[in-house]
């Protein structure tokens, strides 16, 4: 750790920025947080009856964000990506730590991106508890840390035949604000406004994850876009899956735009951090309840089918309730960068 | 995490390297983990009795390591320098993230560095439990978790007035090796084979670190170079401390360099990973004993005083038992890069 010894020698930048906010925000609830930044380690106390939760994800300049991506949506986002994670396990956020290489130590741009992953960290309740900075091509690796009761992770293995398949809000608005951003698609400044944050401060479906422990036997986070995504599950519980093409939750925006757009979107558009869960059908009815507590859509759209050969595979149905054929899959998403 | 995933395309490279690697040591030995690589979070069961103690160090080349670099030492030093963190703590290693940015899947690279890593994930019981890979210039995050009793865990801020001082094993080799491959200073080959590998995989004192637990009032470990960093225990105990010049512990290689060049590495090199703790007089039996156990040379090479200043103060004390004087210490480190 050591952040008082930064290569940088800013350490007054990463105190201004860092060290101060974490300190006030772990005054105020420490959480199981026993000792947050300035020590060789962070601490944290156990419940003898919940697991720990651990994710790690590491976003690169030119990879995951533009060079002159705005700083105070980019420390969101950075955490945020973390806690779709915990999301995903059903696990509460306790607290996380920041690794963080830097180009130069530019105030401006650290005071916005402390804006942004601080913002998201009240949110949630998630402390900074510790870290490394140093000199170095921009690079932010972010670990998560959360708690989940015994046994209760909602893992992606628990998929059973039957179950139906459910996604969280909208999907494909993340591809679709990246397309117009490439100039790949032209959309209206208000249309581009109605859905830039999906892709710049994605929302972590927290508390649709833990409302989720009792009721889901598998879920993911949809980051690489859902049909990939879902391959997960489907490999890792051993099933089939069937998913209805025009079930797929989207918002006006994307709606407006050509059938195999929304198509191609939602279902392999990368950078939602919805999730993807699977329950059995008797779950409907409190599904429904979550959705209406939580104030979010939580869409049906597919099952779960019994594996037919020796790898998993999805079946694309139509509006009609036809399965589509290899080549129709194909044709659709044969220009399309992120089916796999 | 989305190991699977991966934007380098390369499943398979981190099938190969890194996620066999690691099932393999938690089908042998769980330990505390209860789910690894492959699902969007790791697992960690929690012990009651027990706090955990969490690190997380970025490496990026150029400034840690040579571009060039052994990639199995590097490997070897990505894990060592945050087991260091744990041994610092007095916390028993539970395991550890990886996030790596690498500029091209190269096999031969990977095998070296997953090679040097798992080494000494194997030789601490620390297996890899989760992490992220991607493109990017060559960053290496490891985040490293830990376990220790509660209220155990030795903090920097617990040092007392009349506390001994201790080091473990020797210091300034690491920097000797590093003046010698920057040619500032003419090595034999047979002298530099002697100690290089105290730059390149240095050892963690994690068993140490665990004796230390009821013995050590502070303690942390020496990255930054043994003055500047036992500043951090002074100001976070607001004591004073007297450090005994002649008494630091140097190697045979080192002790055949001017009194300047060792009393300089020795007191200000950086990256040599020993522990430097306080104790009570009371405790030198003990210690003593600590040091046979381990076969590990555990030297008092100072004492705390009570603060006189506002600013915690070092005196270094010469070998006829004078203070050195601020000018004499000025002229000591002039020309030495890691004093602060």
């Amino acid at each position: 750790m050591q952040s008082q010894t930064s290569p940088l020698g800013e350490f007054d930048l990463i105190q201004r920025f860092f060290k101060t906010q974490s300190k006030a925000m772990l005054d105020k609830n420490p959480g199981s947080v026993i000792l947050g930044i300035g020590d060789d380690c962070a601490l944290l106390e156990t419940d003898p009856a919940e697991e720990i939760a651990i994710t790690s994800d590491m976003l690169v300049s030119g990879r995951h964000f533009f060079a002159d991506a705005n700083p105070e949506w980019l420390g969101w986002k950075a955490l945020a990506v973390n806690l779709s994670d915990l999301a995903a396990m059903g696990a509460k956020p306790l607290g996380f730590t920041l690794a963080l290489a830097l180009p130069k130590a530019d105030p401006v741009w650290l005071e916005a991106f402390s804006k942004g992953l601080f913002a998201i960290a009240h949110q949630y309740s998630c402390p900074l508890i510790g870290g490394d900075t140093t000199a170095g091509p921009l690079n932010i690796c972010i670990t998560a840390f959360g708690s989940v009761p015994r046994e209760k992770a909602i893992r992606r293995s628990g998929a059973l035949e039957g179950d139906d398949i459910w996604a969280s809000g909208c999907l494909g608005d993340a591809r679709l604000t990246l397309a117009a951003l490439r100039h790949e698609i032209k959309l209206s400044k208000n249309d581009l406004e109605a859905i830039e944050a999906r892709m710049h401060q994605p929302t972590p479906r927290v508390n649709l994850g833990i409302a989720l422990r009792n009721i889901a036997n598998a879920a993911l986070d949809i980051s690489d876009g859902l049909l990939g995504d879902l391959k997960h599950i489907l490999k890792q519980s051993n099933q089939d899956a069937e998913i209805f093409l025009d079930q797929l939750p989207k918002s006006a925006t994307l709606s407006n735009q050509s059938m195999d757009i929304q198509n191609q979107y939602a279902a392999s558009g990368g950078d939602d951090y919805e999730l993807c869960f699977t329950a059995p059908t008797s779950k409907r009815d409190e599904i429904a309840k979550i959705s209406a507590d939580l104030k979010l859509p939580l869409t049906q759209i597919g099952s779960i089918k019994r594996m037919q050969k020796s790898t998993p595979e999805i079946k694309l149905i139509n509006s009609t309730g036809v399965a589509l054929k290899q080549e129709q899959v194909n044709q659709l998403f044969q220009s399309f960068d992120h089916f796999a």
